[in-house]
């Protein structure tokens, strides 16, 4: 019966209006998530930078050819192709789609682009997030390059 | 008083036992359209391996730095850099994972590698998939090589 009355709860609970503002809400969350990435990376901070994927040894970064696992992995990844100020750059997203498959899974799609000192790398990501308790994370990341 | 009894029958007839095995077969489904890709592909069937598509102008084909939409731009593209038999060459795929993120939307990510006379190209593909009334479709692609 508790079952029971759980399910009337939810489906009265969630009308189609609360529905469309909570995904407005959700979608809102991961672009800020995204957003705080973008501005970590551009004040140098690539740790910061981070904060923005899952902290799981399961975290699936996909970059050209190689697969790299984990969350540290990531970041020493990270840190040894950009381990200085000018390697960095600034960092700036473009065409950035986000799409709510469910309560608590969504893919966001976009173009990021480098702007430093020598060249101008770029090129697409398509990143899975995961709504957890402490919030929206990226759990996998697939980047390419533009040849 | 109608919704509330089919919210209840959904609810009695989806027992954890049966959503497994639901989810079982799904990604079985899933595993055979891509399987049926590569089947095409080898036979030099490009139009054949793109049935494995949305057959949409909102297929989503990111590749490198350029992203293509439709179907038919995503065929006449395939059709463009893949115009000989021994251009196609032999494609695998290996490290395939299946994900469903609920009923109706899964990720699939995995390597590719083509074989062929002279060089070995390989990388990584991210793929969004869909189940429609006739089946699984990828509705995203995000392919990346190898440097």
């Amino acid at each position: 019966m508790s079952i029971l009355l759980s399910v009337l709860v939810l489906a009265l609970s969630t009308p189609p209006n609360d529905a469309a503002q909570d995904e407005a809400s959700e979608t809102r969350a991961i672009a800020s998530v995204i957003e705080a990435q973008r501005s970590a990376w551009n004040d140098g901070d690539v740790e910061g930078y981070m904060q923005g994927y899952w902290q799981d040894e399961a975290l699936r970064f996909a970059s050209g050819g190689t697969i790299t696992y984990g969350w540290q992995q990531t970041l020493d990844r990270y840190k040894a192709r950009y381990n200085t100020r000018e390697a960095m750059g600034h960092l700036d997203f473009t065409d950035v789609e986000i799409t709510l498959m469910d309560d608590d899974d969504g893919l966001v799609f976009g173009r990021w682009a480098l702007t430093r000192e020598g060249d101008h790398p770029s090129g697409l990501f398509t990143l899975h997030v995961h709504k957890f308790d402490e919030g929206w994370r990226v759990v996998a990341d697939h980047t390419s390059s533009a040849d």
